[in-house]
């Protein structure tokens, strides 16, 4: 055990520096968390995937020794003696043994130009949302989220009125509404602002209201009436509001495992506003939940995992989409939160240790709602913060609120929704009952555990032909018409360019590569690859390609969801032609190619017809919550009707997974 | 005006050193109250009151400029030239001219030991405080804080029932309480620590639950059940309570503009646990209301003000009575505050600055009820706090809590409820009517424009008799017992010596001294004073006396008690002898002497069984408010129904107030 501490600069490529101490023994990788620096480390930092290389500038390492002992520090699979020669290390297995300084290239960070935020011109999935506000409105669930925006003109009070700023106001807005005094609130924030507030609004003020349980109300926010014509010099009580931006807006907030997604809402519509999009800070402690849960039990680790998801993703998200907007965040006064059980924990700061240890407890299920201050979110104090309700360990409030915009649970025969996310997990029924179960998919259909992955934004491959005797790709890139080239192969992109390869006879029902040509490439450990993209003809100068060892992480995404309908569908003693339909869901691109999906043997064979991609149907069901009353009563009833099936305890469920393990099974007829 | 910046050096007198960088032209006044040095300045700062005499211990000083103009620096009749040459300044009234070191005499200082913490033994109230339990009782306002302790074994984890923590245990207490588990509301803060709290319980728990509106339950605390015989080897989810210890706590808090006062309640029983006083914080910024108003104004003032009383006094306190008591701050589950109106806004950080600008409007009357952790209180984060509320500008909480505490809303005969604080408040009134009014009586009734005036406590004067002939006084010491030594004058104290002194012939009716003894001294101005203890036989070797100026300052307070009264019973049109009761309130020592003070012409001339000194009366009140529910509702009620009249807008008014300020009164007859 090294016993002094030397000094460490990460220099990160194409521009910015960060400095920390490291501990005696501790690795590059450790140091640079705790500067901030977000390293990519899909494996969690144990030495097996390879993405943490980073360039020692200057100094001297040696083999790291942290708390899970020594690991190696010298040339391996991922760093060859020639790079190590040339001062490549992976950040995870080696110490300082000097002050270093250390190159970060751009593609070992973990996310780079993290935040995206769209107005709704390029939003992607505006046809699923449209159709499910229809379905909304029919249901009766349309735009409600208990928020009123009341117009006042008090008089100002003098010597023959000299009653209290608040009564003052509580009267008048019991005066518009109908509603007694005593059925009034106004919280204490509000209170220390009232006086300053009435006094540059010259009294005549738009205040917001939200109706409580009881038909109580509770008064939010006051501004100064923009359509009052009081000589008002400094209306600073205003919020710098852009004339006809929304005045009460709302969130709906999707925090997966590898992304978090956010869509502004105008409440009095129920439209949206804008959309973002951020990779989720904590992917530096690890691409799964088990490695986060790990680091939520070392010391400080809890803290830093919430801050690495709200500080570093969901604040500067709602900041960036409401400077877009226009608007002030204290206009924010709802929002709705679905996530897996552990990205729910986590956001919440609630410990999630037990659900990585038997018996799988997590801390609560229950849908909660819960002020915004209490958060510390940059919303309005007072807004109700509203988390989708989980079901089980790996079936969270991302599904349930999932399969309320799939609304399977409205047909009268039974549907299948199955979302893709880190996890894939599905839920099986319809109105008269409905079963869940979760598979441990891993995190390819999001872009990790691939070699050259990403998320479905600018630059990815999101579809792929391949003609059959040129072996020459015809790709589609998002932001191709921006001038954008390809980076990466995200989701769909992924099934569509196996599915080719396989249909090609370009690799074989293993994965491996059985066709040579310009595009085909072994390195010298023998691993094939298929090159989507050479070097010159992508953004950052380095081929687009799918190794055989992606193609085996994918297998085994696929896998793992094919089995998992199978063994599902087994245990509810349901024929697979029995789905009447089956709702896709996952942030995996513009959609997904059915076809490529079933010959590579993840869906079952049912007529096409029967699939519809829903998109991100977790951010959708948050939508519906944080826009109305009645949804997310909705979402807390479904969650509450689900019954959790829990695979691993199914001895045939393993069978299955290995029988899956191959393009497109071991027994084809499936699908044919 | 200077324009470079001095670093001063307080010493305190006793021990201690602070340090500040004085802003060019900045009085050391100002740089003290930066550095938390809290030099007493009743004035606010004005150079009129003289108590902010420091010493000047190497450095030069020039006249002080700032915000208010220049004030002079040099002689004045508060620092002879002797006193002068020898480094006495007023630090209200000098800046820097170089780097500074300044003695700070005890006498200068607002406070000294500044926390005061007791048992019951030396409570002096008890009696008081057992009779309002007893007419608690009898109204059906027992003990009544709506907080239960559930004590709960459940069953662990395991794989055929693996339901989540916080589901597990509502289980337990909807089946204890046989309330809906849907009812059942588990805060985050419980639920962040529940994981963790039910393993180190082995999952035999107590809890605290509250019962909220409509039947609803939330529990607030969960703590292992220090009953159950499981083999926990750190019961870490405790929080270090003493065997024995109150399992559920309350908080009485009296927030007066010069004091405030704290009850700590053990709510399973409604006792007392012990009580505690401190000066407050704020009286660094001035004396009265009104100097706190025009500091609250100044940038930052607010945030000032607001930390001088929670973070110097309320937090302390509540620390310390809890230490004394043997139990986490964590267990405080409901707390009650009565207050002025002014300290009730600087308490919760609401700006009253309106309530000195014409029409005198503050921001808000209602009472208020809200969780800890809003106020950022060392209580659990989800205690309720109750807030008394207000019906005036200059009639507040401590008048609605104390006119409860009075009973006087239950008489069917009218009576009067006297409030003798930093200012004067009058209700007159039965269970058919209640009328109130305020005086600006200033601070002499709790020490305060009194020269060696101070609170009642250890070494105050609280009772004094003189003998005619001889002039030698025979005092009664609070602590005496104990050895204390006279230190000054309390209110008690001061109303028996000046009623002495008018009986004795000591001074006429102008409060002018007209008789000549060794007690009997003129300083070189030529005012007269008289020395209750000489120098030697004092704990600070400093004479206690009361001087014409004190005399001027008490006749004025009294003066405008008695011209009050006199005012609203005309008003009201009702005779002096109307009144049934007179309830006395105020922390002016161990009781008054009723006699003297109708002597003095303070108190109209009643019947002496007809007054009742009732104590701190706005601290019962906060009693009654945070042990039972119904109380606080009947406070609300109360306040509800109280009429304020202005006596300003009174024109007979003046001259009452005019009339009064002479011993006892123009009109001597009234008190024959």
């Amino acid at each position: 055990m090294a016993d002094k501490t030397f000094n460490i600069v990460f220099e990160i490529e194409g521009g910015g520096e960060a400095a920390a101490s490291a501990f005696p023994g501790e690795s590059l990788l450790g140091a640079a968390r705790r500067a901030n620096v977000a390293i990519d480390a899909p494996c969690g930092g144990n030495g097996t995937c390879g993405k943490c290389r980073v360039r020692l500038l200057s100094g001297e390492t040696g083999a790291a020794e942290d708390d899970r002992g020594r690991i190696g520090g010298g040339p391996s699979r991922f760093v060859s003696p020639e790079e190590y020669a040339d001062g490549f290390r992976m950040a995870c297995s080696v110490r300082a043994l000097s002050d270093l300084r250390v190159g970060v290239p751009r593609g070992a960070l973990a996310y780079r130009n993290n935040i995206k935020v769209s107005d709704l011109g390029v939003f992607r999935e505006q046809r699923i949302f449209a159709d499910l506000r229809r379905e909304m409105e029919a249901l009766g669930l349309g735009n409600d989220p208990g928020l009123e925006v009341i117009r006042l003109r008090l008089s100002p009070p003098d010597p023959g009125d000299p009653t209290a700023d608040r009564e003052r106001l509580v009267r008048g807005i019991s005066a518009a509404l109908g509603v007694p005094e005593a059925e009034i609130g106004v919280p204490l924030g509000v209170l220390r602002r009232l006086p300053r507030a009435l006094r540059e609004a010259g009294f005549s003020v738009e205040c917001v209201v939200r109706e409580e349980a009881g038909g109580k109300r509770r008064i939010l926010g006051v501004y100064p009436d923009p359509g009052a014509d009081t000589a008002v010099e400094t209306p600073a009580a205003g919020d710098g509001a852009q004339p006809g931006a929304a005045r009460i807006a709302g969130l709906a907030i999707d925090i997966g495992t590898t992304t978090v997604s956010m869509l502004l809402i105008d409440l009095e519509t129920g439209n949206m506003i804008s959309t973002g999009s951020a990779g989720n800070g904590q992917i530096r402690y690890g691409a799964d939940v088990i490695t986060r849960i790990i680091e939520s039990v070392r010391p400080g680790g809890l803290d830093r995992l919430r801050d690495a998801v709200a500080g570093e993703c969901t604040e500067p998200l709602i900041r960036s989409l409401c400077e877009k907007a226009g608007i002030s965040p204290d206009r924010i006064y709802r929002a709705a939160v679905a996530a897996n059980t552990t990205m729910t924990h986590l956001f919440l700061g609630v410990p999630p240790e037990h659900l990585r240890l038997e018996p799988y407890v997590p801390a609560f299920f229950e849908g909660r709602t819960m002020p915004g201050k209490d958060l510390g979110m940059s919303v309005n104090p007072e807004a109700e913060i509203l988390i989708a309700p989980s079901i089980g360990s790996y079936v969270g409030g991302d599904i349930t609120a999932g399969v309320f915009s799939s609304m399977i649970f409205r047909k009268e025969t039974p549907s299948l929704f199955v979302d893709l996310g880190t996890n894939g997990e599905l839920v099986f029924g319809s109105a008269e009952f409905l079963f869940s179960c979760a598979c441990s998919a891993g995190p390819a259909f999001e872009g990790g555990d691939i070699s050259c992955g990403m998320r479905a934004t600018d630059g990815a491959v999101e579809a792929c032909r391949i003609d059959a005797d040129t072996m020459e790709p015809d790709a589609v890139i998002i932001g191709s018409a921006a001038g954008r080239k390809p980076a990466g192969l995200c989701g769909s992109g992924l099934i569509d360019l196996i599915g080719e390869l396989f249909r090609c006879g370009i690799v074989n029902s293993r994965g491996k590569f059985v066709r040579e040509g310009r595009r085909v490439k072994h390195d010298e450990y023998g691993v094939g690859r298929y090159i989507a993209a050479f070097a010159e003809e992508t953004e950052a100068g380095r081929e687009v390609a799918l190794t055989e060892t992606d193609i085996d992480n994918f297998i085994r995404a696929k896998g793992a969801i094919f089995s998992a309908i199978r063994t599902m569908l087994a245990i509810v003693e349901y024929p697979p032609d029995a789905i009447e339909d089956v709702y896709v869901a996952g942030g995996i691109g513009s959609g997904i190619n059915i076809g490529a999906a079933i010959r590579i043997g993840m869906f079952p064979k049912l007529p096409l017809e029967k699939f519809h991609y829903i998109g991100n149907s977790s951010m959708l069901g948050a939508y519906a919550m944080a826009s109305s009353r009645k949804a997310a009563e909705m979402v807390t009833s479904i969650a509450g009707g689900i019954t959790y099936l829990e695979l691993s305890s199914y001895p045939g469920y393993m069978d299955e997974f290995v029988a899956a393990c191959f393009l497109p099974h071991t027994d084809a007829s499936l699908f044919q």
